[in-house]
C-alpha cells in the first residue's frame, strides 16, 4: 500500500492474458534473471472467464535493465501468452484533473490527502460547471477553469475540456461528485481513465438524487460506489463500495451529511488504488489487488 | 431488547397517528394516573408526512386495570387522536410458522435460536414443498407439513396452507428462503404478517438469482435484506439489511457462504424485533424502535 | 438529528434520576400544559443502577412560558424526583475550543463541518502548542493562540489556557489531536466538557503510539474511540467508538492513514451529539440518545 | 477459498524465509517445470523483520512429480533459502477436535457447517468438561469424550485429554468456548494448533467475563477474536476479529446474545482460513492470506 517517500525506485507490471501453464514462473523469471527483488506480486484467475491476471513490483535498485530495455526485453514473452500488460514506474505520478460541481466535500477531501502526501499523482487542474470551488483551488494553487454547460453549449464545453486535459497531459479525470452527464465523445478520449463517485450502493438508486431514493424507499443502510466511466450511466466497473448504518430517525438531510462521510472514504480508496496501480480491468468488473 | 426471564408482565403499546400537540403527555398520563411504571417509551414523527408513531412498554405489577380494561380504557384516547394502535403483552407470545423449501441455514438458526430462549414465540409448524426440513423439524418436535407446489397445484396447495395456518392461530409466517412466489390471495389472509429474507441488498437485486447477480456484477459488498411480504415481489417494508466485504477472489460460491451467514444475522433481527413488538409499518416504510 | 435552519427554536431538557413512576408522565404533562408540541423524546433507564434518563425536546413557537419561567416552574419537579437536569435552547450555540498539535487531520475535519454549517456552534479560538494550525485557523478568520509546552512552563502554561478559555466564555473543548496531558486542575476547570480523540479501540492500546501497539500486536481492525476527558488518561466516559479492518498487508504508515480516516468519523459524531445535547454521563458510562 | 468438490486435487506449499532475491523466481519455477498449473500465489514481506512469506498452490493434474518426489526435490531449495515450510494436499482432510464447556452456539455453528460440507475436515471426536454436548455429538455420529476437570484432577484429565487426541490422530483443535485454561504441558503438545474464540475484541477485555467487562466499561461496540493458544492466556497470534455496534440501551443479556453472532463468524472464519491452510504465523503475529 503506501510507500515510504525514501524507498528506491520501483517497476509495477500489470497483465491480464488467457489463463494457462507457466505465466507466474516466466514473469518471475524474468524479472529474477536481471536482478530485481520482488516486493509484490498478486494474482488471481477468474475460473469462469479464464483470464490470468497479476500485479507483480520489484526494486529497480539493482535491477540491470533500462526502463526502455524492459519494455523491449518483455515484450516478447507479452506476445507469446498474449497478454494486455502495462509497465509503470514509483516514480512518475499520474498527472490528475478533478472535476466538481457544487458540493465540495470530496474536493477537499481530495486536496487535504493532496497537501498531506497521500495521493501519489500531481493535480495541475480543476474543472467546474460552476464558480464554488475557485477559492479552494486557488488556496491550493492549482488552475482553476470554469466551464458553464448547457443543454446548447454542452459540445463546444466540452470539446474545451478535452482539450484542456490534452494541453495538460492529464493521465486520469476524478469527478467528485460532477453533476453533468459526460457524453461517449469524452469517454472515448479517456477509456478507463474516469473515475466517478456515485452516491449509493450502486446497482441500487442509480441516476439522480439517490439519497431522496434511499429515503423514500425506506432502506437501513446507504451506500457509495466508485467506478469507472462508461458509456452506460452509473455501470462503469467498480472499485469500491462500502455502506453505512441509518433508521427512521434520519432525515433526508442525515442521509446526505452521514452519505458525504462514505463518499470521501470510498472515493479516496478507488483514487489510492488506481494511482498505486493496484487495478484491473476485465469486462465490466475489476480486480483490486 | 431482551428481558430476563423473572420479570412481571408488561403491556405494550404502538401507535401511530396524524401528529399533534399533547400525545405523549396523554398517553403517558392515562398509564401513570393507573399505577403502571414506564419501563421503555420511544416515540417518532416523520416530519414530510406529519405521523406520530409511539412504542410504549410499561410494568403490569402494580397496574390497576385489567387487560381488558386497558382496551375499554384506552379507545377514548385512541379515537380522540385517530390513533392505529395495538396493545400486546410480554407473556403472550406469537405463534410463528415457518416456510422453507431447499436451503436450511435460515431455518437451522431460527430453530437453535428458539432451544436457547432467544425467540419470545411458539413454532406449532414448518411447510415445505420439499422433505430436506423433515428430520429437523421431527428433532425440535415441530410438525412438519410436506406441500409440494407445481404451477397447477399452486392455487389448491396454498389454499391448504392457508387452513393449516388458520387452524394453528398462526400470527406471524417467517419464510426462511421459501423459494416460491405468494400469490395475492395468500398475502391477503396475512396482511404485515408475514416476513421474508432475501439475499440481497435491496433495491439492488431483486427477483431470482441475486448473488448470481452480484457476482455478474462485480459489486464490492453483498447484502441481506429482511421485509414484510406484500404483492409487489421483492418491495415490502424492509425491517433490516446489512452487508458484508467480498473481493474478485471471492467465487459464487463464496458468495453464497458468506452470504448465509449475512442472512441469518439479518433475518434472526428483524424476527426479534417483530416478536419484541418493535415495528410499525407506515406507507411501504417501517420504524424500527 | 440534524434540523432544518428555518424551524422554530426549540428547548432541550436532559434528565437524570433514580428510577420511579410516574417521571415521564409528569415531564411530558408539564410541557404539553403549556402548550409545548413535544417533537422528540427519549428515555432509558439502566435496570441495574435504577437510574432514569431523559431527553425532551419541544417546540417553543406556541410555548406560553418564558426561559426564565421555564426553569422557575420547572424546579418544583425537578426537586420531588431528585432530578440531575439541564435546560438548553436551540438557538443558544456551545463555544467551542479546539485543541491540536501537529496531526492536522481532525482540525481540517471540524473546520470543513464547520464551515459548511454541520455544526451548530461558535469557534472562537484554536490552542496549539505548535504552530502548524496557524494558517489554517487564520484562513478561517478564528484566534490562533500558540502557547508552548515544557515540563517547567506546564503549570503556567496551562493557566493562560485556562484565561482563554474563560474569557472567551468557552463551553466545550475539543482534543483533536492534541498531545498533551492535561492536568488535574485544568480537567476541574471544564468537567465533563472536555471531549478528546484517541487513535485505539479503547480499552485496548491507551497511552502513547497506539497504531504501533496494535502493529506489534498484529491485530486485525484498528479503532478510534471520542471521550470526555477525565483525571485517569483514556479511561474518561465513552460516546463513541468504531473500527476498521486492516490486514497483514499494512504497514504501520497505512494503519496510520486508514485511522486517519476512522478518528475522523468518530470524533465528529461526538462532537455533534454534545453539540445536539444528546449525551448523559453517568458514573463512568454514556447514554447517547 | 472455497473449491467446488470435483476439482482435481492441488498441492499447497506454505513458506516463510528471511527476504531475498530470487525466492519467488525459484519457487514458481520449480512448480512449472515440472508440470504445475499454479492456481493461487500469494506473498508477503514484513519490511521491517525482513521476512518473505508464500502461500502457493497449484494443480497437480499434469504435474510429473509424486508427492514424495515433491518433498524430496524441492528440500534442496528450501535449503538454499532457509526456508520454514509446508506441504499440505487438497484431498487431505485435517482431523479436527472440539472442545467445549456449556455455551453451545458456536459448536452447533460449527457442526452446522461441517454438515453442510463448508469444512474441509473431519471431527471425529468432542471433549467437554460438562455433559450439555452429549446429544449434539451422538445426533452428528462423532464420538463424545466428557472429560470433567477440577483443580484436583486437572493434571490427570489432560493426560487423558493427549492421550484421546494422539490416538485420534488429531492434527487441529478448537476450542468453542472451552472455559478451562489449557496447561503449557496440553499446548506443547499441539504448537500452533490449538485455536480459541475470545468473546472480546483482543486486547482488550482478556480474561473472565469479557461481556461484564464490556458493560461496566460502557464500550459502543462488542467484539470476538479467534487466536492460537500459547502459554499467555488470550494473547496468542490473532486470525480474525471483528465488531459489532451496540448502546446502552444493551443490557448484559443483549452483549451476550449479539457477541455470540460475532463469535460464530469469527470463530468459523478463522477455522476456515486453518483448513484451507492459509494461515503462517511468525513471532506473536499471522499472515492470513
Amino acid at each position: 500500500m503506501t510507500k515510504a517517500p525514501e524507498q528506491p525506485d520501483r517497476a509495477i507490471l500489470l497483465i491480464s492474458c488467457p489463463d494457462q501453464s507457466g505465466i507466474t514462473a516466466s514473469v518471475t523469471k524474468f524479472i529474477a534473471d536481471h536482478g530485481g527483488n520482488i516486493l509484490h506480486a498478486d494474482q488471481h484467475i477468474d475460473d469462469q472467464e479464464e483470464i490470468f491476471f497479476m500485479r507483480i513490483e520489484w526494486s529497480l535498485e539493482d535491477f540491470k535493465l533500462t526502463r526502455d530495455e524492459i519494455t523491449r526485453d518483455f515484450s516478447p514473452f507479452a506476445d507469446h501468452f498474449r497478454m494486455d500488460w502495462s509497465l509503470h514506474f514509483s516514480d512518475e505520478h499520474p498527472r490528475m484533473a478533478v472535476f466538481v460541481s457544487r458540493h465540495m466535500h470530496c474536493l477537499y477531501d481530495i486536496l487535504y490527502r493532496y497537501k498531506s502526501g497521500q495521493l501519489a499523482c500531481t493535480i495541475p487542474l480543476i474543472i467546474s460547471n460552476h464558480r464554488e470551488a475557485e477559492d479552494i483551488a486557488r488556496d491550493h494553487h492549482i488552475d482553476f477553469h470554469h466551464i458553464p454547460i448547457t443543454a446548447e453549449t454542452k459540445v463546444d464545453q466540452e470539446q474545451r475540456e478535452i482539450q484542456i486535459l490534452q494541453d495538460a497531459h492529464i493521465d486520469l479525470v476524478v469527478l467528485a461528485r460532477y453533476h453533468q452527464i459526460l457524453t461517449a465523445n469524452f469517454i472515448e478520449h479517456f477509456p478507463n481513465r474516469i473515475i466517478n463517485i456515485h452516491h449509493s450502493f450502486l446497482p441500487a438508486f442509480a441516476g439522480g438524487s439517490p439519497y431522496a431514493q434511499a429515503y423514500r424507499k425506506g432502506v437501513k443502510l446507504i451506500g457509495a460506489t466508485s467506478h469507472f466511466v462508461t458509456e452506460q450511466l452509473d455501470e462503469g466497473p467498480i472499485i469500491e463500495q462500502n455502506t453505512s448504518r441509518i433508521s427512521h430517525r434520519d432525515t433526508l438531510q442525515d442521509l446526505k451529511q452521514k452519505g458525504e462521510d462514505l463518499e470521501r472514504i470510498v472515493f479516496s480508496r478507488a483514487i489510492i488504488a488506481a494511482l498505486e496501480r493496484r487495478i484491473l480491468i476485465y469486462g465490466n468488473k475489476t480486480v483490486v489487488f
